[in-house]
């Protein structure tokens, strides 16, 4: 499963320079395999969101690898998984027209390129692209299931027209839709209704182009907190989420999965105390872990990230509560006792969003919880790189 | 000053595939020079810190280029500024005894880098060190100066121990301090006050070891805040920013800079529209512009960001009010009639924080606002690189 040997002087997670990004591939594996067993059980095919780890060597840890279609959040990464033989793949952000060339690019390359639009402007500027290339851009329709973002509501008006403008191109492959808003749905039973809402968007927007006598192939949904939640998917096609290779602490707090799914961490260094204010410095600030503050919305506020010790053992009550660039600062929480940890000591840092502390580094160093005696510093199997830019 | 030329094709802002960060040359030279005029005038040396930018470029625009003694945040950004020529080299951020081997190898190319630390742990770890290696490392003692972050109160009684195990090791240097309370300094008089505090910190410290019969070499301060408030630098020898060769909303919302001083911009284009709900979408998310909020500890919230149009100017109420990983949404603000911008039409967004949005991005466009008609769209005349990582 690895494509680049540590260097040679890297063994355990005590030898690189901190901060830098750890993967867990063992705990990854886990998450791969739970999603995709649900996706088989509920009989649709998943098309693993790459934008979370950006990562050819995650992707392969997925059963089927290059045959495996895929979703990607940039043309960087569509091209970087074309180049890896991947042939099937969405670029699910609204295409831009001046984008097409790259698109069209794509296509000639073999890989079925499918984008998403959700006006006539972006219908119209697709099809003209195609027929002036003289092949077909398989184009999805943006279904608006709960107001989050883009897209067209399942009874727009617009809908069919879009689909008969895509339709008499050959560039009508379907409808796709993202539950966004059930980030923010706190129980299991709110994720469920998110999920059946999200389908019955999806399978309305289909049944209306197809009553409309336009063929409907793809009908595409998915979140992680709707993957993981639905029950019944019937009319759907194919199921998306990415988060889940990796999870993190606000998937975590919405119960989608446990705090010791966690796949990725960010390993740090203690660089200094300041005992007068109960504050522990390390040398991983918010170019380590990112901005990101989304458990800031959830019941339990979980700072920049929780701390685990350099095995991966929890650090009871130790959080990671205020960042700067380049300095990470460590409290306890509710009166707790602050941990007594040396400068020197390294300790890891569990996020609150995985895509953006990923997005903050170049590559990940992996290790295997499965392999290894308890409490030993883990060693380093592989270092892999991520795609980054646009 | 160019080092890169752009790509052939591309030539305007209207060209690469957004989004894509914008560096105004004209903007962030104008900014440059009216801060070393005033370190003229204060009578010390700037020691620019490159975190912000992380280009050799950038650091080129600066009077003295190589020349220049600079601040950095990690070592890649010293190992960088070192293979560009840099010689005089202070990395800010409490020492990690671990990485003293990448501090040693600069200092055997020749290259004077300076450590900073807090602690006995440090200073013991950073002078046997030296021993063991047979040079001096120049280190200064990090001075807390308004309780943001780590360092030693200037009366702590261990300033002095520390400061006679570093002189026995021939490794004290000074000692240093940063006003990080100063970004929420928010009227001229605070940061005035802000600035007076910080030299008398540094200063008393200072005497503090001179007084225990310790060479103090460097006496150092700064951060842009008040290194644009202090009115009277005595005792100190240097003074450090590093935020204003970009500027950015945050500095503009305390009065630092004005909005037209900013710089740094991403350029993004429009890709839907959601009138139900008064939203533009673009594909500049939260990847393009980082999750910073800076803003929203101010009075005025500028959310993600201000909207100009391609030409750089403001687009009056228009605010990046919501991000996801790939997609922004513009809102216009207090009531404010939305503009009507058709799918494809390109933006500019300017930050709330310069430092982490330029993290965001590989390198820079740069364009110069002095060289074109107005309302043209900018011609690029370079494509500068990043330094990124630890």
């Amino acid at each position: 499963m690895t494509t680049t040997p540590p260097p040679a002087r890297t063994t355990t997670l005590a030898d690189p320079d901190t901060p830098f990004a750890v993967v867990d591939v063992h705990k990854s594996l886990r998450n791969i395999e739970r999603l995709a067993s649900r996706a088989d059980r509920l009989g649709v095919t998943l098309r693993p969101h790459v934008k979370t780890a950006k990562s050819l060597d995650i992707a392969a840890l997925m059963h089927g690898g290059a045959s495996m279609p895929v979703t990607t959040s940039t043309l960087a990464e569509a091209e970087a998984f074309a180049d890896g033989g991947y042939t099937d793949i969405t670029y699910a952000v609204g295409i831009d027209p001046h984008k097409l060339p790259r698109v069209i690019a794509l296509l000639r390359r073999g890989v079925t390129l499918r984008v998403l639009l959700d006006s006539r402007e972006q219908a119209a500027s697709v099809t003209a692209a195609a027929r002036e290339a003289g092949l077909a851009i398989p184009a999805q329709i943006e279904i608006d299931c709960d107001g989050h973002r883009g897209g067209l509501v399942p009874d727009a008006p617009e809908l069919t027209d879009i689909g008969r403008i895509l339709h008499e191109a050959g560039c009508l492959d379907g409808v796709l839709t993202h539950a966004g808003e059930s980030y923010f749905a706190h129980t299991p039973h709110d994720q469920r209704l998110a999920a059946e809402n999200e389908r019955d968007s999806a399978v309305a927007a289909a049944r209306r182009l197809r009553a409309a006598g336009l063929p409907v192939g793809t009908v595409s949904v998915g979140s992680t907190p709707t993957a993981h939640a639905a029950e019944d998917l019937t009319g759907v096609t194919e199921l998306r989420a990415g988060n889940y290779v990796f999870f993190d602490l606000v998937m975590a707090g919405l119960g989608v999965c446990r705090l010791e799914d966690l796949a990725l961490s960010v390993v740090v260094t203690v660089i200094g105390h300041r005992p007068e204010y109960g504050w522990i410095l390390t040398d991983g600030g918010w170019m380590a872990m990112s901005r990101d503050r989304g458990t800031a919305a959830q019941s339990r506020d979980q700072g920049y990230g929780l701390v685990l010790d350099l095995a991966g053992n929890p650090i009871p009550d130790l959080v990671m509560s205020a960042a700067s660039q380049e300095h990470g600062t460590l409290t306890a929480r509710d009166g707790a006792t602050l941990p007594e940890l040396p400068v020197g000591t390294r300790l890891r840092i569990l996020p609150n969003h995985a895509c953006a502390t990923a997005a903050q580094h170049r590559g990940y160093y992996v290790i295997d919880s499965s392999q290894r005696p308890a409490g030993s510093t883990p060693a380093v199997i592989a270092k892999w790189q991520r795609i980054s830019g646009w």
